[in-house]
């Protein structure tokens, strides 16, 4: 319940609504802790209720500690239980983590004139970005777990193996490490493939002397985690290792950067320029990195544009990369804990070009 | 560029639009056939154009055939990139398949008074719902591939086992077999967890006696496959059988109705009835199906309150099951395509709640 409490205090103290609702998914497990709730509602006065629809509604009840849970029938319209219960707490401004285009529609039709909506994203992610020491302990799991599929890339990856072979040993070595499956689609992109950054996974054969970006990360508890390592299948060129070593160069420079404090657009700028000296600036297409958390990209954004300051306990990936048209990427990636001094990597695995023979 | 030509013929045809703009993500594979799209306008007069961003730009160049494909760069508005194309374009009433709030509220402060607004969710859908004969034989593949599967659950569920282990054993043969990982975290819920539709898979060890729920689909070239068998370790009780035979039963009744014509409310009045007359009417606690392709919960929807009426070329959902609280559940569901007469079924296995000796 310390995250409802904290959720009030943002919501009724620090601003000024009579109820907050929320609905986004992510949300809702955050406050809940189980992945059932179709909505909640926080009134300044009153108690705090889940609504849930039959097909989850036991497990909610079961699960979801201190709230009020009640069952939403199919079919029923959920503006239609709103407006006694918005009458009862009586809310006069409400403000909602998220807000469909429809849903909008349905409310202003139910309470225009009586009450103010405000979509305020940024108040839960005021409490989500900063993890608390359980949400640290899940997310440390997931990083051993991803670490341990990428050893099995390491391993797996030479000639003539699929990049759908070498994804089968990483998600079968993650499972076995304890893994709740993958968060995102493993990325195991080949050839002139690796050169984009969201390149997929296919059943390619690998050929001598590419590039292999190997772009993964396991759930744990519903917590993620984010790594990426770029391996060559046999010897690497010169001119995949020049490649190489500015990306390497640039992450750790990033690396460096992360502290509580650091403006986060500072540390996208440490290894943009890293890779721009090196000559490869137009090639870096993406921002620095982001945060990781019960989603895979969270607050806060390390990019260019991003106007967020780190704090203690942001968890971030720090993913430079260089990317060359019928060439192929070159990418590295960790996801770190800020701290006051120096990062927390929670992924780990050698930064080499080279498979393990 | 059939579909965007189905989809001119909907929106300038069948309705009135002056342009479509398509922003939902998997709107946006269907349409273009690369996953990198942010999205697409499609005038009436003028050229077809694809706005991506940086890190997907080269990829969606070389794979978005027919399109033209424009760069958006980091923080730069999409507002402002449309307000002169509109113009341009000569467009007073913009169809749009999804609108966030947000984004609305930009067109609104944009475009009013000058470009009318129409969300209008249906039209992609109606594409989306009847799959062509490449997407049929993805799909079929992918149950294939689903279907190995479930095969490796019946061979590894045994006492003492964890679910992880079991989630193991299955995703690593899927991907054997070709997959391109999991459309949906899996499931392998045992013990009262079963009772849960969406229990989950943890690190519990299986124990003698257990029902346990494996709900599983793999992916194939993103598209998906959906299939539950419900396995007990050790010897089934009575009560055990009695449950299954009853959603075995009622699997079987709906199935004989999925064909073209039929309504779907009836399909899944069909499996209800049944259940009901068992005893059980009130464990049923969810639709019985729902429509599977790029999306693991598409249309058509197989629910008591669904207006749908199936056609040749859907493929859907038929999972009944029967849930008791504090004793566990029994869910059996397959992936079908819907036909003139009985519906092929994309996923194959025993029905049976015995594990393999």
């Amino acid at each position: 319940m310390d995250r409802v409490e904290a959720l009030r205090e943002l919501a009724f103290e620090k601003k000024s609504y009579d109820a907050f609702l929320v609905s986004n998914e992510k949300n809702l497990l955050y406050m809940t802790g189980t992945p059932g709730a179709f909505c909640m509602l926080i009134p300044r006065k009153g108690e705090n209720i889940i609504f849930a629809y039959g097909v989850n509604y036991e497990q909610t009840k079961v699960e979801a500690k201190g709230f009020k849970v009640e069952l939403l029938k199919a079919g029923e319209k959920l503006n239609e239980k709103f407006a006694p219960l918005l009458k009862t707490f009586k809310v006069k401004k409400l403000g909602l983590d998220t807000l469909s285009y429809d849903f909008y529609r349905l409310f202003a039709k139910n309470f225009r004139g009586k009450v103010r909506l405000k979509v305020d994203g940024s108040l839960m992610w005021e409490l989500r970005r900063v993890k608390d020491e359980r949400e640290l302990e899940l997310l440390r799991k997931a990083g051993v777990i991803t670490s341990a599929g990428m050893q099995a890339a390491y391993e797996t990856i030479r000639p003539g193996v699929t990049e759908i072979e070498v994804a089968a040993e990483i998600e079968y070595t993650m499972r076995k490490k304890g893994g709740w499956g993958t968060g995102f689609e493993t990325i195991v992109a080949s050839g002139i493939r690796s050169a984009y950054p969201h390149g997929g996974c296919a059943n390619r054969k690998i050929v001598q002397g590419d590039l292999v970006v190997v772009d993964i990360g396991a759930l744990y508890e519903h917590y993620h985690s984010d790594m990426t390592r770029t391996i060559v299948a046999g010897k690497p060129s010169e001119k995949q290792k020049r490649i190489y070593e500015a990306v390497k160069a640039a992450q750790e420079k990033a690396h460096q950067a992360i502290k509580a404090g650091a403006k986060a657009k500072n540390i996208d700028q440490a290894a943009r320029k890293t890779i721009e000296e090196a000559g490869y600036g137009q090639y870096f297409v993406h921002g620095l990195g982001h945060g990781v958390g019960l989603e895979i990209h969270e607050q806060p954004s390390l990019a260019a544009t991003s106007k967020d300051r780190l704090v203690v306990g942001n968890v971030v990936t720090n993913e430079p990369g260089i990317y060359l048209p019928d060439f192929g990427g070159v990418r590295i990636e960790d996801t770190v804990l800020v701290q006051e001094g120096k990062g927390e990597k929670f992924t780990k695995g050698p930064y080499t070009l080279e498979a393990e023979k």
